[in-house]
């Protein structure tokens, strides 16, 4: 069954194509009865379905089917594994069959600029490439088996802070190398089958009716072929949102929009080719999305629960393991302390929620591990009133134990779709459990439970073993507990950077801004970019992550092939890595390029490949990352495109984005990228040109002053136009010299 | 002798009016001989004359009439003593009216954004509030002589790469708080006869260009009622400059401006009333100017040099002073080291050189106050291929000796007028030299030589004592000795921060851009504002400065007066301060606002008031400091103008910004500047409004769902416009009841 798009086109009336424009209810596409036209249905979202039953509730928020609630964004980026997430995308693919859903609205890629942004949970890393690349594997998964994704939120929608009107004031090289890289790449890769656009506006246009963002860069310079549709709610006028490039807003506007786009086409104010390109968007997406809506599938509850306990395991990340305490031995007596350990936090709150199949908790998992552990509670989450009391009956636990583990973590409250935190402190009660443990044991292994980073300055010293374990999905306790236990070898690597202080990330003088308006005055330097370049210690870098075992990397060899002339630079990039410890484990080679000089500011290193390779005890292999021309360049505001800069290149390879052992500098060959001479150019510029200052010296010989031999002078008025100094009496060069030395320089 | 301007206008051809507002020459003006109409004289500069004899070489750079070289803006800022600014200008203009000047081209009061400003020694403050109270002293005092100033550069002209291409790009609110209060104070308090517009663009439209900048802000709100002069050679369009604002372009770019002003003006494209306007401006500097042209004066060269000397004692500041190693003991044998006690270093490059009446060095200054001292130069400036044989003299010298003064700075090399530093370290041979030198004796004091800050972490472990003594001028050798001996109780106090690392800078990642913008990204946060936002630690904060006496301060007060809705709301702090130490000093009590919650982003606290008081020995004053309105204000973008936002301000008290140990709160009242509700007011913003909630409870009492009930969806949700909420199904609220609570809202 499949919908002929071009004929139905015609056949439409303008009512039907402006209805269908609009959804018909919260989830539902708008059907067209007449002419077999099915409505499909879409739904949150990106680690776990919720889908409503029925038409929705209010707004969408309430109860939905139980689905298996695999681990969120933030988790399964640390795994650095675009083929588990694959498998997570086919899983989700299978129980969106099941419910007869279409689209899943997800994943989220936005760029975590600050930790405070209260959506981070939901997305991948402060690292567009990154990003990227976790976001073809999940939109790939899903959409191999016939289910299609919704790719969000497009774009430079970093904040929840009064996130429908903020206006993210950012430059358009910031935007290019930052904000929009992970969207292009998976466009580029493997077209979503949808693109939501975002609540905000974006450089003073609200992403629905900026046809900058949705039409010229999204569709002509990437090459998307999707459909667009609102964020729910993201249409604030709906006949420049249409006009802009957005195909499909949601929820429906009843009657409100449809009328308005009618009325608009009548009126001339709508082409109506525009609204049959919105009209026709809708209707490929239907076409594609009808093939689920008669399956009569179930999904396999147990296999997907075994594949978000497997996920979540992937997603931990060993932060610290002296004395080598993880993993624990097992006979030795074990506490487990922490509410956390028996009331799992394993997702955030909002339009990702999902209504597990079922939830596993650390407590149980640790015990089925371990056999029986002891456990106290510690202390309260949200009710804090009888801390006291709790935190003295952990101290009494833990004293008797040989070893401790402790769960501490955010609070529900701390973190949420519809509002950032304001610190990025854990909770008070907490740390005090904390230390009162480790005064009483000094074998105390933390596990952390949060979806956004956390200052860990209170943490560290108190803990010997400590593992970031985010929120993990409904398995996250079973993960905990095999991580621990050595049943699997931690491989998580961080996708973001861990600041020792919020004070050191870039965007703290400007997050979440004020008075509508956030500045991203940081510009490209978010993440590590902005921690590298000021040279700002670090708690745990972007990168990092221990194992039980031990790996070399050796061998490095860059082979450059293409040109950038011809527009095919590129570097194979090949190391050895080797397991020289007692277990397996999988290692994550990690490429970075340095442009070791520049012309414009650059970051002092960039992600531009990476590798995760599994190895069996001295097991030793080979690796292959491949760069593209894309990881040599930046984005030219002078000449407004990408381009690649004459000069070395740093390739630097390495475990994390401060542990780069392995460098080889590369000589790339180029165009020059400088602006032709003008009349506008400095002295410099001219001086700087050896046809430039022949020119000039030849234009003086007949005068009295040559300007270019006083390097004192040059020094003062070097970056003076050679317009500008044309005006200046005596300079030898007037303004018809001057038209004359430009006019000769360009018949060079 | 005086110009019946009125009169003249109306007699002016359209060629002469276009001709008045070009020069004629470098530095003059336009006569215009038929109606006697003079020309005057411009010339530079701010710490000092640089008058060229004649009609001035090309650029304007060459050689000048010898005249009194007073310490630079960095340090006569250090001072804190506006009194002292208005002596130096009585004293430039008296110069000025010996060499029948009519116009010193200064202060210049750009804000030190970045420590690495090529120009930072032409400045005064990272403070707009310390540099509007210095800059209103130094013009008052020219302009009570009969000379004129041009405050420059206007405006957010603060680096010199790329400076008459780059394009400032920077939010309204920075520009009202940060870049121009300074202008704003001077134009308000002593109307400069001109005011010099930079050579950079700001958002996009240069300054000479910049009708916002030169006449709604400049002459409509602050009121200016002088000329705008162009910065030598800033005019790119002079149409669009004319129209802008701009009245004098110079220098002169002959004959092609003037006859394309006629040509606007035949054409229709200027209004010759825009023409008469400027012309008008012009023939009021001349009859204000042209007081000085017969005059036969002379200046006190003795008594000029008298006023430097004691200037550049006053901008020492004490940084560091272990063990009470200074003033230095007479009588014992005192090691002078460093190449710049016998070649000094007093002042930077570019337009504001002096050719001095006479220059000290502090070697012949010290053997004076201490009779026969040892030297040895240490290290080389500039030619460094010397220093080991140097180095090693020094050190025996240095051994042979009871105490050594080394000064060590920057050689002129590394700042100047036309290009930026690119680190703020002294010069590694100067450094070596010191440690080799206090390596072999404990007892050694610096004195700093530099226009700018620099990093200090290499000098501060290796030296008992330190004095920063700027570029002092010619008498700068004079007053390092008198601070040394003890002469002088040093009295200076930062007027900017000395950061441990340049990279602690708030402006590090966007210093100084590139491909021709510069983006403040930092807004608001230069300077200690910065610091102080991100709790970073400094090596000395704004406001530092030692004293050889010591001082208590006690017996805090605050009263406020009048109101925010009157508009007069005022705060008289007073304070007494007693030196308590055995000798006389001078104590500069800083006053500080802190708006302790604010609606917007604001800095951690804001100078706005300061007094120096000299006391003797056991003497004790109380000090009045008064606080208007604007001290508690900040620019609300939402609004568009100054706004109080009710609650409490701190005002602290004390000796520095991170020494307050005096405060007091006071809570303002003041009316609500929120905006009034909207449709597209939030759901959170109409729950917060006492009215707004009850008409949403009323409005949602027939409908089966009130959103305002569930606090986790509201957190969810309560981000989004009510206009958003009505499309969505469900919320009982619909647009048409919305249209009506607005109404309703509204008729209250």
């Amino acid at each position: 069954m499949s919908l002929d798009v071009d004929a139905l086109l015609s056949e439409l009336t303008l009512e039907e194509k402006a209805s269908l424009t609009s959804g018909s209810s919260f989830w539902y596409t708008a059907p067209v009865e007449r002419l077999g036209i099915p409505k499909i249905m879409v739904s949150d979202g990106p680690h776990g379905l919720r889908a409503q039953p029925g038409e929705g509730d209010h707004v969408g928020l309430g109860g939905s089917l139980p689905a298996t609630c695999f681990p969120t964004a933030s988790a399964i980026a640390s795994t650095w594994n675009s083929d588990l997430l694959r498998r997570v995308g086919e899983a989700l693919a299978q129980e969106a069959r099941a419910a007869n859903l279409s689209v899943i609205l997800g994943p989220g890629i936005n760029m975590k600029r600050s930790p405070l942004c209260g959506r981070n949970f939901e997305y991948f890393s402060e690292d567009p490439y990154l990003a990227g690349e976790l976001g073809v594997g999940i939109v790939e998964g899903i959409q191999s088996r016939g289910v299609g994704t919704s790719v969000k939120h497009y774009a430079a929608n970093n904040q929840e802070t009064d996130r429908l009107r903020v206006d993210t004031q950012v430059d358009e090289r910031t935007l290019r190398e930052i904000y929009l890289p992970a969207f292009e790449r998976i466009v580029k890769t493997c077209q979503p089958w949808t693109i939501m656009c975002s609540y905000n506006k974006v450089n003073g246009l609200s992403a629905s009716e900026n046809p900058w963002l949705l039409t010229t860069v999204l569709r002509e310079e990437f090459g998307f072929a999707g459909l667009v549709v609102s964020d729910w709610g993201a249409v604030y006028h709906r006949v420049p949102a249409a006009r802009a490039g957005l195909d499909l807003e949601m929820p429906p506007n009843l009657p409100r929009s449809p009328d308005q786009v009618v009325a608009a086409v009548r009126a001339g104010e709508l082409d109506e080719q525009v609204l049959d390109a919105r009209a026709r968007a809708v209707l490929e997406l239907v076409d594609k999305g009808m093939g689920v809506l008669d399956l009569d599938e179930e999904f396999d509850a147990e296999r997907n629960h075994a594949l978000a306990r497997a996920a979540a395991a992937e997603s931990v990340v060993l932060l610290k393991n002296d004395d080598r305490i993880l993993p624990l031995a097992s006979g030795s007596r074990i506490a487990v302390i922490g509410e956390f350990a028996r009331t799992p936090r394993f997702q955030g709150a909002g339009s990702s929620q999902v209504n597990p199949t079922k939830v596993e908790n650390a407590l149980d998992e640790l015990r089925a591990a371990f056999g029986d552990v002891t456990f106290a509670a510690g202390y309260g989450i949200g009710d804090t009133s009888a801390d006291e009391a709790l935190r003295a009956e952990a101290v009494d636990v833990a004293a008797a134990a040989d070893t401790v583990v402790m769960l501490i973590g955010l609070p529900g409250a701390d973190e949420s779709e519809g509002f950032d935190r304001t610190h990025m402190k854990l909770p008070a009660n907490q740390i005090a459990a904390l230390h009162a443990v480790g005064a009483a044991n000094r074998k105390v292994v933390v596990a952390l439970v949060n979806g956004s980073t956390v200052e860990l300055g209170e943490v560290l010293p108190h803990a010997r073993g400590v593992i970031e374990a985010w929120l993990g999905g409904q398995a996250a306790g079973g993960a905990i507990a095999d991580v621990l236990s050595g049943k699997v070898n931690p491989s998580g690597r961080l996708a973001e950077s861990v600041p020792h202080r919020l004070e050191d990330n870039s965007s703290y003088l400007n997050f979440p801004g004020d008075s509508r308006v956030v500045r991203y005055g940081e510009g490209l330097f978010i993440g590590y970019r902005g921690y590298d370049a000021t040279h700002t210690d670090v708690a745990f870098p972007f990168g990092f992550g221990l194992s039980y075992t031990t790996f070399a990397t050796s061998d490095l060899d860059v082979a450059v092939s293409g040109s950038v002339a011809a527009g095919d630079l590129a570097a194979r990039v090949t190391v050895t890595v080797s397991n020289i410890g007692p277990v397996a484990g999988a290692e994550v080679v990690q490429v970075y390029v340095r442009d070791v000089e520049a012309s414009v500011a650059r970051p002092v290193r960039e992600l531009k490949g990476f590798a995760k390779v599994a190895l069996e005890p001295g097991e030793s292999r080979q690796v292959a990352v491949d760069l593209d021309q894309r990881a040599f360049s930046f984005w030219s505001e002078l000449l407004g495109k990408w381009v690649v800069e004459a000069g070395d290149f740093s390739i630097e390879v390495g475990r994390h984005s401060r542990d780069l052992p392995l460098t080889r500098t590369v000589a790339v060959d180029a165009p020059s990228i400088a602006p032709p001479l003008t009349a506008d150019s400095t002295l410099h510029e001219w001086m700087a040109d050896e046809q430039g200052l022949a020119l000039i010296k030849e234009a003086v010989a007949a005068g009295q002053h040559d300007p270019t031999r006083d390097a004192e002078l040059v020094s003062v008025i070097g970056t003076m136009p050679m317009s500008t100094l044309a005006a200046f009496e005596g300079m030898s060069i007037d303004h018809d010299t001057l038209d004359k030395l430009v006019e000769r320089r360009h018949a060079h």
